[in-house]
């Protein structure tokens, strides 16, 4: 009977694990995992402490018992230190007792995450948490009752440092955000998000822009701008590093940023290993020569499904590559982005067009503006986008999703016939328009 | 210098007037319409009655003077009643005086949409209303005001029905709604729509169902059913008829029903002779044997700009033909279809799949069902789709829009990668486990 390892047991290696009992019921699978929780809703865990998600259990999809009932053995705070592909055994510490032990695989399948990144100067702070498993999310939420917390101070602006200002501020918690340059939520455009300053200020939350963490001290953040700030609670979310030190030796191929490169099926350069989630390189879906590394769940959960697949030996069904379909509410707005990052858009001959319209017909109470800023290469593909508004940014990104990935180019963007009525969409909807602003230009440059 | 008629000045007429203005600052443009306003937004209409649109200068789009100002000729009351093919012109009813003249041209543009049909027996009752054009709204509202309305009564369920029974509700008019028979919003599944009955309920509206109007005396309705109802206020939305009797003997080829089809340039059967709005018969894109009459805007502004290209030389831009995509909210709830009519699914080997699940992350506070019905032809084709929900109707039936168009299957809906974050979807999304189930089905039945 063939014999699956699988690391580490969030969002992949758990989907992982799942899909492959659903199809197969013979196989042997085994899920070690380094931490103490097994398949939760990692991307809930903000809304659980600002109170959106009122139950904690609903975070929590499946546990060791329940995996077992499936008969799938799960093992917590068992950490992979190392894998020998060549033997096909991975070496596994108990971290409870400190020993360690080597187990046989047929098929291994790494889901190991990442780690969030230590803010430099919050190393022995007190009251200084990230925010990545449930275990995180109980220690902030205690920490916050036991001290009374009233102020916190967010380190870093992606998608964790953003939404817990919001859901902080959502207990009536204080929140001083800190933020490196000027262009906070960075990997949007600085002129899509620049609302977000302004509901930042609406909310009462205080920016500090062109501030890092200096040192810490009795309570107290010292930054480098001189601004000393009362700092009972810090929040770090400045990204994270991926947990890949425990494969040097082992003959899986790395990037030198510890990522791991994988094929159409998930598979590894080593036949039998297959890589997903966060630790994952894959390519852009529409500009394939681009590689993409998305730490988001749809990859995730999308990739478990072709490496159970695979290893099920159904080899028709293949992961196409990405879009980086993002998106992220902060307050009364939404905003998100699909395509290649900002820097990778240079290396293409393209075009921008900027176009903003209301998100819905205009003459109904409560309409206003929903922004876009599209870069089109010259034959019409749409090499990215971000869009930000008060309401339907995630329609907008679903249909470029659906409309790319199929070849659909921007001059195309004209004949989506979208769903209309007054409450929804304008008859020429906002992307109809984009696609009308497009062939304009493409018709000024000579290119249709 | 050519010459331009437009018959009919509401969306399809005014646009491709506009349209063609803008691409041509030379051609000759005049426009007739028959009633008293052009270029108005008529989705709107419901919505000012309500008061959601607050300003009714709102609804106005243009002006006779604002198209004077572009150099089109606007005659208002002004109805063609007949068209001369062969020595290209047309004779105009002077409607204020009653005189009539000829106008020759050299492309004639058809706009002239349908009129509401009346309910047999309200022919003469005082206090029946269609909601067709601003005239029709101004009407109503005056008549409302004047007599202090405090009950109306809906006869039919399509757009207007539904609409006009949510606006009057916003008012705190009491409504009764009369329908024929058991399902209402009759060309969305009665399954799809059965919440509509509870959110009728729920809003105070009194649906009668099997009941069509027998007579109407003093101000109350006798129904089919042996009720008596007291009806200060009608509003009659069972449908249009199309303005096309004045084409009889002009050559231009219409169906049985006076719709008249159109090729991918708008043109009609006479070459310089266009057509486009509620009269337009086109074919849908992704099943082209099925002939498509869509009354809705989004084909009437596209082929506008399809015929305004035309004419003015741009033989590359085309109309596709439809998806029939429409969604209508009726308060707390959105409700839509894409697709060929439920009618015409049966003539396709086909299966069928139901799918729910909540629109956002299950543990988010709000979260509740979002349902589909989808029909999948052998191959994969999605011939139809019928979605209800609180929330994200127009995300899917957009998205599907675009997935469609491009020629996507049912089985390609589980690379569609969605804008994922708690508020806003599941990691595997709601369009994405269609997929799935898709896959499921199609495998079960040897199709893949």
């Amino acid at each position: 009977m063939a014999k699956v390892i699988v690391v580490g047991g969030v969002a992949g290696g758990a989907t992982a694990a799942s899909q492959l009992r659903r199809l197969n019921q013979e196989i042997d699978i085994t899920i070690y995992e380094k931490d103490r929780d097994i398949s939760f809703a990692n991307c809930g865990l903000p809304y659980h402490i600002g109170g959106e998600v009122d139950a904690r259990r609903k975070l929590i999809a499946a546990t060791p018992e329940s995996f077992n009932e499936k008969a799938v053995s799960v093992f917590t705070y068992h950490e992979v230190v190392g894998v020998n592909t060549d033997k096909q055994f991975v070496t596994v510490k108990n971290i409870t007792t400190g020993e360690q032990f080597n187990d046989t695989y047929d098929y291994l399948i790494l889901s190991p995450g990442g780690r969030a990144r230590i803010v430099h100067g919050l190393e022995n702070a007190e009251g200084a948490f990230s925010l990545h498993n449930i275990e995180d999310m109980d220690k902030i939420m205690a920490f916050i009752d036991e001290n009374k917390v009233q102020d916190a101070v967010i380190v870093g602006t992606g998608f964790i440092g953003m939404e817990m200002a919001e859901n902080l501020r959502l207990r009536d918690i204080g929140v001083t955000v800190v933020h490196k340059n000027e262009n906070i939520y960075g990997h949007v455009e600085a002129d899509i998000v620049a609302v977000l300053h302004q509901e930042m200020e609406k909310n009462g939350i205080d920016l500090k822009l062109n501030a890092e963490v200096d040192y810490y001290q009795d309570g107290f953040l010292f930054l480098t701008n001189n601004e000393k700030i009362k700092a009972p609670l810090i929040i770090q979310g400045i990204g994270l590093n991926p947990n890949t030190e425990f494969l040097k030796d082992s003959g899986v191929a790395m990037t030198a940023h510890g990522l791991i490169p994988v094929n159409q099926y998930g598979q590894t350069n080593v036949e039998n290993v297959y890589t997903l989630g966060d630790v994952m390189e894959t390519k852009y879906l529409h500009v394939p020569e681009q590689p993409a590394n998305i730490k988001l769940a749809w990859p995730a959960h999308r990739m478990a499904y072709v490496i159970a697949n695979h290893i099920h030996g159904a080899y028709d069904v293949t992961f196409e590559g990405l879009l980086g379909t993002n998106i992220m509410r902060f307050f009364d707005y939404e905003v998100g982005s699909i395509g290649i990052p900002q820097a990778a858009v240079r290396d293409y001959e393209h075009f921008v067009i900027d176009h903003q319209q209301n998100f819905k017909a205009g003459y109904m109470e409560g309409a206003s503006k929903i922004k876009i800023k599209i870069y089109v290469a010259n034959d019409g593909t749409i090499l990215r986008a971000s869009i930000v508004s008060k309401h339907g940014v995630d329609k907008r990104l679903d249909t470029l999703a659906a409309h790319i990935r199929m070849g659909g180019k921007a001059q195309d963007l004209v004949n989506i016939e979208v769903a209309y009525s007054p409450p929804f969409s304008s008859p020429k909807s906002f992307l109809n328009m984009v696609g009308y602003k497009a062939i304009e230009e493409m018709k000024k440059r000579g290119l249709m």
